[in-house]
């Protein structure tokens, strides 16, 4: 058994992660940290564990963590992970980092939106764990970056036709929607449920931390630059992440060149799922899995190419993702602990 | 007292017209019709309304109609109003129809997209009801064809940037969330609580039939055909339908020319509320009012602009426009018995 | 016209007042106050409002508020206005509290469950406002302490009962559910979105501090101790109360003593709407209103009464009372600027 | 690997038994039948399955379901498994039924609430499924009759206490709420969208047919007749039972006796877990689990016991206990494919 510990075990994605990883196979979960819950058992934060697990949340101790685990997952915001990765990578764990800190190669775009950066020498040996993409790098990565969970949802229908030369690159736009678990945990007043309920808005319009994300990621699959315009928007539900991109294709082309791209990128990914014509993409089927839905429809009259995908923002999103990695790096089939029976409801 | 009739009052629409009606300082209700609760009040069909609403449903006659009311709303769906209105045009009524069936000028659309129409000659002469838009027209019209929710909340934000030759017109994309009340009362699986609850999803995507709408009436006002790309998505809410669009300048522009353009073509319009630029309209704003909220932002990096509204389907998007409507038609201050206080929550 | 302010505009219940009195026929809102909020307009606390309420929220000074107003409602959390008040009322206003401050005549019951009462000379005159209940004392009173929402919800369909001396006062059960609007606009665990979406949980069970004002009301209008157990429980709503009571009759009885019961006392009662008996009170059918809908069946197996209600907690179980309160104390009909039409859905 | 099939595998409890089955490590599902959806694969209906569950939905024929499987589950309407049951157990099939027709040991008490009953001959030997009271019986049993939702969330809390003489039986009243997938697929009025949204609500007061099943068991458990006051309401979510349940204790005793009795009694019980006092069962804690959470309080000013469960009413309410059942049968450990780790949220 892999012994494994999760930094930032309290937050969604850290206790998404917990939900995970106590049900692997095949790995053991030793160590969870907290800063507001040091002292308390995981289950008194999270009482639907209650019997499940039996963790005490500990404070962040990088001589500690690196005795009780063999892989590192850290759950934290943006910023702290730049201080506790390399201390833990120079104690040998193999990390995968659910924030945006090791996203980046490019610390110069990484600081424009985010601060400045204080391990940047890190930058250009971390992957990034977009898995489907990624996987051969991910396999002996010391060090991976956990996409963010807009990426993701943008970044898995469109890198396949962009490598294959289907669309004009110029004319991509983004149009996503997120469920209130994408706020975090801490009550702020977006999260409120009556602020959140019956409301449906965009925020940080062309304006999310994001888009440079999405925007490294396909330029550097199509070794061009590309730039895409990026809407997020708010829905009144807890998990789930839809993503609706429009694009011109490059040249004249059918909508069976769209499904065979798909079908030949994707053949050995188990978690993607094409959707039939008819059946757009729907939160509901992925919620709590890790799968990433995908459906397409072409706009004849306008010439224009409707891409969708839906996936549970934190699984796929966050934590299922970042554990489908770590099964890449321990050799293990990726679907291990990860392939659930969907909910139907 | 204007005595007003509703037939079909106890769709969602029409029991939103007996809602805003009932409270209308300067009009009567005098007759509701319903195909399927003929001779049961209408408090049994929506208990919300006892003791305030005491009509009785009946079964829709012609001639009872035009002996009830000087004014006719028509609240059913397609196909049937045909059949309906120039009957009670032919007795002198005037008469505000909230079918797709009077929207289009052009018989042939309408069918591609319907089915036959059986009353072509009304179409010349019906007005199209955006009151913002056709106030005009809608002053002395006979047959006003109100405007479905989604062109609604499309076509406002886009025509007066249109019109001002802003926007490339051929980049145009909408991409439109509604809330579930938009599917209409009947129960059907898609309207099933537990299919639409922490459910996001796009449908017949590219394939509306209200797309057509929005490019008729952006072809008219632009003098030029123009085609615009259209995805609805479902949203878990029971009210409430944003848009976003996303377009490329016609040429170089600054945010300000936006500002203006939509302060000069609304400067009179009570019901359009531009909102300021770091709070992006929501549907939670507008819920059970007749405003319009409208924003903007420009993203520079990829020369596009993002335009955003938000209405209440029920309201803006169907009765509280059909009313407003009314208002025009008979001389009244179109917000006559449509400006309450908006609810906090 | 009376001029009117609000202490804690900005608070769910202050919102919820302002909204009405904003759109009441015969007062005029001169001053908001807020803590949080000073110096900003009230639309950019509550946007719904924008073009609606053009006011500016200021910090409270007794001076200013009794220059402002003729009459000043106080929606601050209790402990506050036992200072507050007594600096309005010595200046010569009327006032209506919405917190627990000035609710009971007893201090050491309100001490056994709040905090030490600082100004206990008040409790003698102030008015209990159950407004169907209390109407006389309350047209002359100078202090009215406004009823909590789920007492309001049990008081009103028991205290006609009670009185009658149809139910055995040692039998009786309260189990109330709230609506998440309940647990204030501060954020909190509690009313973070994730928590409360698909939850449905009993809390602070047979001790909330509701439940002492239960007694001491029931207690006074039987003119004998009563104490009831009462537990309630969170909705994944935004609005709305209810409260299902069960208690064992008195003595032998029939269904229709309890409807003629009802009947009798709210004959001359607007807003209490007796429901027939297959359609028990539903929270749908009040939200936004006034109106207290309330129902009962008789469990002839068990020799056991339940009585239901509805409510919406923001209205009927704060502002709108404390607003129905204002009408009779400025001798209005008490409907004045609350018989709006209710929204179907 | 024991064969399995479920008779009615399209609605909500075959749905998600379905679901549990799939991920059974020790059955194998071999056969589906669905009455609406013959010949379409099961993944068709409920798509967040696709790539998962690969069977096509056939007719239901007593002969194909014998062979195919060696235990049967019926997730049928009440009334058609009268029909179907005996025909499989006259195959030699061991059966659990989920529907109504084989919990009631007495005939007559069955018609009262359904109607004639065509199979009475197996009323006497089927074992009503409540796992953690009928486990013993329930080893051997040929048929079992699954419990209802409601019954379960109320006699997990109840049985235990009135076995051990500690409440007055006379005094039993349940209030217990549900969420909306308790209703069925069937699209309805009720289970419309829009119709349980931001509603809350009574029904069948005092007259749901599940009372006389909860009578039934309480009075057989208890050796004498016992009859309760139960009022069920529809909460708006998708999943979750709650029950509170309000009676007297019998005799003197502390809070610590009732902690003591369901200590004694559940301790070899994974599946019913004892909430500590501060946190009542939040059915958000248990959604898409088999737990049942048990709290309770006791109310000395009117010395009166509160006891109060939450369970997911599709899980231990209903598929989740009929697997639980068959573990039993099958001799496996009664947690075998169901004890996977809750979700935090």
């Amino acid at each position: 058994m892999t012994r494994v510990a999760i930094v930032g075990a309290t937050g969604y994605a850290g206790a998404e992660l917990v939900r995970i990883l106590a049900g692997h196979p095949r790995v053991q979960l030793t160590m969870l940290t907290s800063r507001q819950f040091v002292g308390k058992k995981f289950d008194r934060v999270y009482p639907a564990m209650s019997g499940v697990v039996d963790l005490t949340c500990e404070a962040y101790d990088a001589d500690r963590v690196s005795q009780a685990a063999d892989i590192v997952f850290m759950a934290l915001p943006h910023r702290i992970p730049m201080e506790f990765v390399p201390q833990l990578l120079k104690r040998g764990q193999r990390v995968i980092d659910l924030s945006a800190d090791f996203r980046f190669h490019d610390a110069a775009l990484y600081e424009s939106v985010y601060q400045p950066h204080t391990a940047k020498e890190y930058l250009t040996t971390s992957v990034y764990g977009l898995s489907e993409i990624y996987a051969g790098q991910i396999r002996t990565a010391e060090l991976v970056g956990n996409p963010g969970c807009y990426p993701t949802s943008v970044l898995l229908p469109l890198i396949p036709l962009i490598k294959a030369g289907l669309l004009d690159t110029g004319s991509l736009v983004a149009d996503s929607k997120s469920g209130v678990s994408g706020a975090g945990r801490s009550p702020a007043m977006a999260s409120h449920y009556c602020a959140a309920n019956e409301s449906f808005k965009p925020y940080k319009v062309a304006a999310h931390r994001h888009n440079p994300e999405m925007n490294a990621v396909l330029s550097q699959q199509a070794n061009k630059p590309i730039s895409i315009t990026f809407v997020p928007h708010l829905v009144p539900m807890t998990r789930g992440m839809q993503t609706t991109i429009y694009a011109t294709p490059a040249h004249s082309m059918k909508p069976a060149d769209v499904a065979d791209c798909y079908r030949s990128a994707y053949a050995q990914c188990t978690f993607i799922r094409l959707c039939p014509e008819n059946r757009p993409p729907d939160t509901l089927h992925v919620r709590h899995t890790n799968f990433c839905d995908i459906g397409f429809a072409f706009d004849a009259s306008n010439n224009r190419l409707v891409l969708m995908s839906a996936i549970d923002n934190l699984v796929k999103g966050a934590a299922g993702q970042a554990v489908q990695n770590m099964n890449i790096m321990l050799g293990l089939n990726e679907t291990t602990g990860l392939h659930t029976v969907p909910f139907p409801l």
